[in-house]
């Protein structure tokens, strides 16, 4: 029996987050199963809300020590029932890893991945070891590193989903926003490589240079006096009816809308109530922001706004589609979808305040990998 | 060739707005057009903006008169930029009227209206004659007045595509607000008919006792203290995912998705980062309340809102469910889909100031009909 660290969250019932490092045994793997020996861990903006909910980590403090290390930070009466479905279950944390399959189950398919780095999407990262159906593994090509193989999940398929669902949705171009960040970057190299269009909305002209530098052809600065202007020609030049926002809130959402019914209506006559008969779509995959998202609705009545989710676009497509995805994924994890990041950190370093006060806020270009082999 | 009095609305580049009954030439049937004189014609909620745009209608004054009447209002310098696309066009108005058919062309489609009481949606109904094709005409049986056939498009073939909406998009019951309405009442009906569960929004205790009196099973008050909870268990007992707004701006359709994924993750427990994994939906088919949207976003990443056209939908179900959609209509044009008046006015009443103060307002319970061929 493999014993090994775990991080949980638990929201308790007495208005507190606890975090907490603990001794767990690993699931002995079935027939089917692998046990990933996990090497690094991203810590994605996806994996704020689980491990800190809606906690004032400014004021955590430690508990416990050694074998038994806690970390504690109050919670606001008013937010938590955001959480009731969670309170008082300590739960696992971290989306995705890679690491080295270091035992398997007698099926062929688990023994075929004896000793193979793979990536894995076990929704319990922060942790030593994952025991894992084989067949959710994404098998790396020799010659890669754990960490090179780190985010092979969130990122690099919430790419792919984006062109998947502008086919799907009978859109030809793009419109990104938060597009300086990692996914960002990612996706403009996967729209250069598959000729997709892509307008891009950053937020400083330092963020104009960086996508700049990497070939983008469309980059408009939401800090510049002229950007409705900037974002109208772009989205007119591109034809872009689909956008993606990580941002959420506020009137991004409403700003690109507005842009592309601009665009779309420029040469409109006569009475045009409804605006432009072309559906545009704004679809919101992150909360950068977490203010209410406000629409002023002036762009006719073919727009449609809404949530986007990376395993909802997954089931969408279909296994085989899917797993086509993960093996491209696999064939460009050093080029297309590479991630880099800004510094690697250890289990028991999670429960930093210091080292939290880093990684938690969604800094745009920073990114932190765990290493849970490292303590 | 005949001729007739037809009502042009014109936004002029001045910053007026010009409402004038003029004599015009109708066209002469093509082999597949029908020519219709005009007999009655509803004033909707959809004809509000190309009549009206966004002048000031209190400040209207008569200009002309006799056979050149006009009403001349001030159109606000900040809101002319809405309606640059109509500018210095006198443009028809009127979306739908019922009348008699007096001449045809020679095709035997055509000929085979000759003297029917025919439906139709020119976009030119507030006039006194239309020359259309046949194939747009929407035939009545025998013994249906003019005034029971002038609202068989708008309310109507909505009412059927919020139903042909939720089946396309695999939901089961619906959520409507302003369900007092003449649409909303047709609503009621129809559902009962269909066996669809349907919960009614409404803004008063007089407008609960009207609906059930209808004998709608479902029916919320917006103006009541627990209405969150009234519009949750109603949500719970009938499954809805899908709503239809009227009302547009404000917090209503937030509301209706806060309540949806209430009653669906009531259950919940773990995690549940991104909410129920059921897709929540809302529709704004409407815009009595021209404030800006607001949405919290309290409700997972499976949820969607945007603008609902029935044209569009029409063109979405094709040609054949789209006849069958009219044929139901007209069978069922003094029952399911009856509509009631306040009063009747003529085309020269509709330019009297007094009268667009009663017509102009969109008021639950009130719709005035337009008698062309009474002056």
């Amino acid at each position: 029996m493999t014993k090994g660290k775990q991080l949980f969250s638990t929201v308790n019932s007495d208005n507190t987050l606890e975090l907490s490092l603990d001794t767990v045994e690993v699931r002995t793997p079935g027939p089917d199963d692998v046990l990933v020996r996990i090497e690094a861990a991203p810590i994605n903006p996806s994996d704020m809300f689980p491990l800190f909910g809606t906690a004032d980590m400014r004021k955590a403090k430690h508990a416990g020590d050694g074998d038994n290390l806690k970390l504690v930070a109050p919670i606001s009466e008013a937010t938590m029932p955001v959480m009731h479905s969670r309170i008082d279950q300590p739960l696992p944390v971290g989306n995705e890893c890679a690491g080295t399959v270091i035992a398997t189950g007698d099926s062929d398919a688990a023994k075929a991945l004896e000793g193979r780095l793979v990536s894995i999407l076990p929704g319990a990262a922060y942790a030593e070891y994952a025991c894992v159906p084989a067949i959710t593994c994404l098998t790396h090509n020799d010659g890669i590193t754990a960490r090179e193989a780190a985010s092979a999940f969130v990122n690099p398929l919430t790419t792919l989903g984006f062109l998947e669902t502008m086919r799907l949705e009978n859109h030809t171009a793009l419109v990104h926003t938060a597009a300086a960040s990692n996914l960002g970057q990612m996706l403009v190299r996967l729209c250069t490589n598959e000729s997709v269009e892509l307008v891009n909305i950053v937020r400083s002209d330092a963020q104009v240079d960086i996508l700049r530098a990497l070939g983008a052809k469309h980059v408009c600065d939401s800090s510049a006096a002229d950007f409705s202007g900037q974002l109208t020609d772009a989205i007119d030049a591109t034809g872009a009816t689909l956008g993606f926002d990580a941002i959420g809130g506020g009137q991004m959402a409403n700003h690109i809308l507005i842009c592309m019914e601009r665009a779309l209506s420029k040469n409109a006559s006569g009475l045009n109530t409804y605006g432009s008969s072309e559906h545009k779509q704004v679809y919101l995959y992150g909360g950068l922001d977490l203010n209410p998202t406000t629409l002023n609705r002036g762009y006719g009545m073919s727009w449609g706004i809404g949530g986007w989710l990376m395993p909802n676009m997954l089931a969408r497509v279909g296994i085989k589609q899917a797993a086509e995805m993960r093996q491209k994924v696999a064939d460009e994890i050093k080029t297309t979808f590479a991630s880099s990041y800004t510094a690697e950190i250890s289990l028991t370093e999670m429960l930093d305040p210091a080292q939290i006060a880093e990684y938690l806020p969604k800094k745009t270009g920073t990114k932190y990998i765990v290493t849970p082999q490292k303590g």
